[in-house]
């Protein structure tokens, strides 16, 4: 099936631009964490939302899952990986999963998430950000994994079933427990280099060079310059008009991620723009 | 006093403007009905505000109220008349009262106001909105009143007081009773007639033509480019960039009167960058 739209992201903007689509009866794809928005979850107290006075952000997403759930809305726990247009509308890789869909609303946050000197370059060479989609490309090699999350651990481990060592590089404290060939780190990776193409090694903070075979970026995201790279960014925020149209046929975006203030309040009122854009677009296109 | 910012307007973006301004600690003076948004409490239920699930519209209106109550914020019940720039700052006329402020938000919602022909012209030479303001001017004279709402039969039967004849137009059912001197119509104004710069006739719906010294145009907001001329409109909305800011410095716009779509959710997020935008320029200018 080819939903109407795919929306990448559950903060504000996202929960707003579903709440939209719904009441418009549009089909949707929603992808992103189903516990709604981690940023949104650790604000103590929200004093300037209209209508939520004096809010915790733990209250907020629990009114956004109330409501959502209400209303039958429900959220794929997957992380889009990449995106293609197809033509008249896009593919959207998800993990393992292909999905289709007319229109792409990004609500994808704060772009919190750099990419490494080199990284992009080898994307699909290499570089992989899901240990289920392309773990078994490594079995019995010399791999790393690049973790910004405790989240990601299960990854690690999947990773450690199949690959002969898996260098890991967590980018947090109090790290799990792990199986003896998970080589646990504390330097860091700075840059990836490549031979042929490919991925060869890492160098990292201390100046060590470190040979591998396959590297896995575990993060809470996957950079837009990888997803989209066709998506025109300024100063790190998806460059949008006021109908938070992007440069991309029937690619909006809402939120954090389109450049401040990253507030609350402007996320959800810019996530009802993009929904009601995406939908002057679906009925310019019938 | 010159406050930092004065916000004209008491719907969902003028709301979610003060209490940003508000948690930022700005002093401001806000203009408008007290009983906050009269469309906003029009609205049978509302599908689509994030975290207000299946609310009605008086019962968002309510929980605004409560939540501005509650920070202390108080709603000055005064209609904007004129705005003057004063070279760094701006004077705005609200009845008989004078107001300075660095910055303005124009929250007013959907330009419902329109004006007759002839009647930008004419203003201070004839044409008032203000029966407490300018109706002294008009002791035993012939004017008009055109009314868009019961709401201000008080300042009809004011103007009564003073004049010889009221022609009153009432652009609404059930009107209220009136004093003698107030000749109620059934016909429209539909121009205003000027002789040597003044008003001199109003043409009506009939083809007939009434001689007034005077004209009252009572209705639930002044019309843009009567209010402040420089403004720059487009096709009847307030034309702003993605910071909220409009053409003149100083001068920022949100919700419904900087264009569709017409959405709750949309007003309030754009309040809440109007505030952004107006504090970032206070502290540029100091």
């Amino acid at each position: 099936m080819i939903y109407d739209v795919a929306i990448i992201g559950t903060g504000p903007a996202g929960v707003s631009a579903a709440l939209t689509l719904k009441a418009n009866e549009k089909s949707m794809i929603w992808l992103g964490s189903p516990d709604f928005s981690e940023k949104v979850g650790r604000a103590e107290r929200i004093a300037n939302y209209p209508g939520l006075p004096q809010i915790t952000g733990d209250q907020m997403n629990a009114a956004f899952r109330s409501q959502c759930t209400e209303l039958g809305l429900t959220v794929e726990n997957r992380m889009v990986t990449s995106i293609a247009s197809l033509g008249d509308h896009y593919g959207l890789m998800a993990g393992d999963t292909f999905f289709e869909a007319k229109c792409i609303i990004f609500a994808t946050g704060v772009a919190a998430v750099g990419t490494l000197p080199g990284e992009t370059e080898l994307v699909g060479r290499g570089i992989s950000y899901c240990a289920t989609c392309d773990g078994a490309l490594y079995r019995n090699k010399t791999i790393a994994a690049i973790s910004s999350s405790a989240r990601f651990e299960h990854e690690v481990r999947f990773l450690a079933q199949l690959a002969e060592t898996v260098w890991f590089f967590p980018l947090y404290k109090n790290v799990g427990e792990m199986p003896e060939n998970v080589k646990t780190m504390t330097s860091k990776p700075v840059r990836m280099n490549q031979e042929e193409g490919r991925i060869s090694s890492l160098s990292l903070n201390d100046g060590e060079t470190l040979p591998v075979a396959g590297v896995f970026c575990l993060r809470d995201g996957v950079s837009l310059n990888v997803l989209l790279p066709e998506l025109k960014t300024e100063n790190g925020h998806i460059a949008v008009d006021r109908s938070m149209a992007t440069n991309l046929p029937g690619c909006f975006a809402a939120g954090d991620c389109t450049g401040r203030p990253y507030q609350y309040v402007k996320a959800a009122g810019e996530g009802n723009v993009a929904a009601h854009s995406a939908i002057a677009y679906l009925a310019e296109k019938e």
